[in-house]
């Protein structure tokens, strides 16, 4: 190499008219902004929401960029049960007798985290989650104090309290004493997540936020280091140009309709359910506009996945083989967890074993169907193509085992254990592909407790937050999940986000 | 938001003598540069030798910097097998009877790549293969056109031709012609990967390249736009800018080094094996300067693992259960495919079942220990402690089966099928963490076949290529790979990263 001492001046390439998530517009280029304010918001589900709530109240100017019509996003599809406990127990915690202990709380999520489980952040959660339900309710969450034991999925009753997760299933039991802290608002129907968007937009207004919909944020603005000045935003087919005095706080959801980031992270998701979960802009451009100033996405392979094998819940004492005739999991847990563990079978066919002690008829949502019923398990084994002495040897030795209340090989607890003795029997389909439940995306940003977003070595991007599914939060480990965890590290975390952008002087 | 129209200056808050990968030195920084060349090459194992032979055959001046005191990187620690066929054949297959169908290869390949194969990189591979052989040979590796048949793993003979992958097992066998395709060069020991550099590294001096050793690559230098003009390198202590008119080739290997990178996209790892394949640079350098500049880093989960479970190659007969007493795979794949199959199985403890009859000692590599020896399966059940009735039921239906020649579980080939039924009966330990062989990351940067870094929107960073497992390249599945496909890679988009950038104006 000759050494060269003459300054560079490259010709500009790229259009300023056409701008991309994954590149963003240099701050030199913006030769004025059409609008300045203290943060801006993108996004307006549950995240997005409690972030402006948490900038507003800091006394920060908002602004909220929703690229819909109107407030929601993914979290209003969500039946609304947000994961909270710990500090002794909340108001439906206490009244039904369960006193939560912190640690028992932390214990349980930092497992449910998976080996990468975030402990400051998982921390800083179990300390304030009590404290978090308060804030609920101050903006308006409306919640009962009642409590539906059991088995449950998306009541739809009012009630509060629900077993969310695998608190009581092994390995969870081993490290947390159990306590159910699945939190629904009071409503009735599947309309939980709706009801708390709603409850958290109607705060948002109150405050003065000054929302924008139909504003689709194409691009970061960003000078020479990174640092993040503002979003190009899209606004009656025109190109705005907004600056955020504090910082941007990307809540525009997961990547689970982008098909290309799926493939290129999660290229199994293909093979597990007919669809995704998303109310129509998951398109991954929150996590690319973050990539586009060096921030990091983390944990992009992972996503929550579902099979609902019950209700009814008689079917939890059923048992679950893959193609080759074998159990494989403990089917008392959370069902997110048991559809991972399908998942890693050889082939696509799943099936769940009952007896006639136990048959019930799926319940409509569960797209299970029957696939063989017969008055022997030798029977079902050949109705449904097992090798001879697979299905039957499988069953015999649960059986024996069950008689016993044991479940030496997966660790079923003995409230749901009972020998699948009673004829008829029949073996459910559970395929992947067609019985699993709508997917979404748990990967996304690297981002600290406050929000702030990281680059592969942990450096902040001065000026950039991230909350909700646009970041690698609370919930990030398919293994792992339990409902409700979404929506408590959305509105915990966007609360934070939105707190550390006001304060940022 | 209220309308603003004043320009902003921001001042820098970052130190410009605290350089990091994840941010990159902006070109207003450079007052001047210490060096200037067409193309800077950082990194000098097979893949950045490969580049820089590639971008100086095109007669361009190639700079190259590497960060240890010698060539090789991790490449050096390989076998030195390529993976290479289609086209009717290399004179090793031809010699021993072998016509390898391009299609065949090709196929083969895409299986190999799993749900994402990167369908043109694969295809540009496939039908270049012989080319790329004769091009290995151009440069001086001298290979032998004799054949090893069976299972062999790292002979050591100076033999060229060896079946390096799952092509004769299932479901490979299904969708290709099977043909060994793992090119041994001619070296008596384990010193293949070395020799292949050697030679290379031969020929990058003859072609005048300027090489830096003791030279750590710690940031690029970008403008607003994020086109890449050099990178500040720090030799002897001191910071130096250099200038790349071309372009900056990235071949600074994987991550596997990097604690918080592999937990933030690996956490599953640490379970797996006790040490990692690293010649002591992979600190995912290479990929966090990517990043720096919008590059979008894809299957970062994916990692190369395996078991040697053979030699002896007669243990292939044998069977591997998982803590349940359960079978899960066919074991005549490739090492790296049962190793993933291993790995999706609850609990850590894999077993090998062998008779008398197939039994030697394990190779000392392996790590494979004796765990139980006994005269009954039932005895061997008991002293592993397994649930009664589960692997000896196991082994009731391979037997029953494998008397027959077939394998309806899982579909090994007849070759390797045999009843355990020679006592005395064993069963060798092959846990996680203890008998797997150390792992490398497969996940990187997403680029073209050119080696063009691309963003999250498949958009083309100006000035970035980058090649060897900084990028995400033909070998992005764990459960596909086969020996030879990373080296394969290496040399062959090298050489397509150094000529794009060479040809680049």
């Amino acid at each position: 190499m000759k050494p060269v001492h003459e300054s560079l001046a490259m010709p500009r390439e790229s259009d300023p008219a056409s701008f991309s998530p994954s590149r963003p517009c240099r701050l030199a280029d913006v030769e004025s902004f059409d609008f300045e304010t203290d943060v801006i918001v993108i996004g307006f589900g549950a995240a997005g929401a409690s972030a402006a709530i948490g900038a507003a109240t800091e006394g920060a100017q908002v602004t909220l960029l929703e690229v819909a019509s109107g407030n929601g996003g993914t979290s209003s599809m969500a039946g609304g049960d947000i994961y909270l406990g710990g500090n002794g127990g909340t108001p439906a915690q206490r009244a039904n007798g369960f006193e939560d202990d912190t640690e028992d709380f932390y214990r349980y999520m930092m497992m449910a985290g998976g080996p990468d489980a975030d402990e400051a952040r998982t921390r800083l959660y179990a300390d304030n989650a009590l404290d978090h339900y308060t804030w609920l309710v101050d903006q308006g969450v409306p919640y009962r104090t009642t409590h539906l034991p059991g088995k449950v999925q998306a009541p739809g009753t009012g009630d509060c309290l629900i077993w969310s997760g695998s608190e009581i299933a092994y390995p969870f039991n081993q490290h947390a004493k159990p306590c159910p802290r699945g939190h629904l608002p009071e409503v009735v129907g599947e309309m939980g997540g709706r009801l708390l968007v709603d409850t958290l937009a109607a705060r948002v207004t109150d405050l003065g936020v000054e929302i924008h919909y139909d504003a689709r944020a194409v691009a970061l603005i960003a000078d020479g280091e990174s640092r993040v000045h503002g979003v190009v935003v899209r606004i009656a087919g025109e190109h705005r140009f907004a600056r955020a005095r504090n910082g941007v706080i990307l809540c525009a959801g997961g990547f689970v309709l982008n098909e290309a980031m799926m493939r290129q992270h999660a290229p199994h998701a293909a093979r597990l359910a007919p669809d995704s979960l998303s109310a129509g802009n998951d398109d991954g451009s929150g996590i690319r506009m973050g990539q586009s100033v060096g921030g990091a996405a983390i944990h992009m392979d992972e996503l929550f996945l579902t099979l609902p094998i019950y209700p009814p819940e008689s079917h939890v004492k059923g048992i679950l083989i893959n193609e080759a005739g074998q159990r494989f999991t403990n089917e008392d847990a959370y069902p997110g967890r048991v559809a991972v563990h399908c998942a890693r079978q050889v082939g696509n066919r799943v099936f769940l074993l009952v007896d006639a002690g136990i048959f019930e008829q799926p319940s409509e949502f569960s797209r299970i169907e029957i696939a063989a019923v017969g008055e022997s398990w030798q029977e079902i084994e050949r109705e449904i193509g097992m090798v001879e002495g697979t299905l039957v040897n499988t069953v015999r030795v649960h059986n024996q085992y069950a008689a016993k209340g044991e479940d030496p090989l997966f660790h079923k607890t003995s409230e749901w254990l009972k020998p699948l003795d009673e004829p008829p029997f029949a073996a459910l389909a559970c395929h992947l592909g067609e019985a699993f439940y709508p997917f979404f995306t748990l990967g996304g940003l690297s981002v600290k407790p406050t929000g702030e977003v990281l680059t592969a070595d942990s450096d902040v991007i001065p000026g950039l937050y991230a909350a909700g599914r646009t970041c690698c939060g609370l919930p990030r480990s398919a293994e792992g999940y339990s409902s409700g965890m979404s929506l408590g590290d959305c509105t915990f975390f966007g609360r934070m986000a939105g707190a550390a952008a006001a304060r940022k002087t």
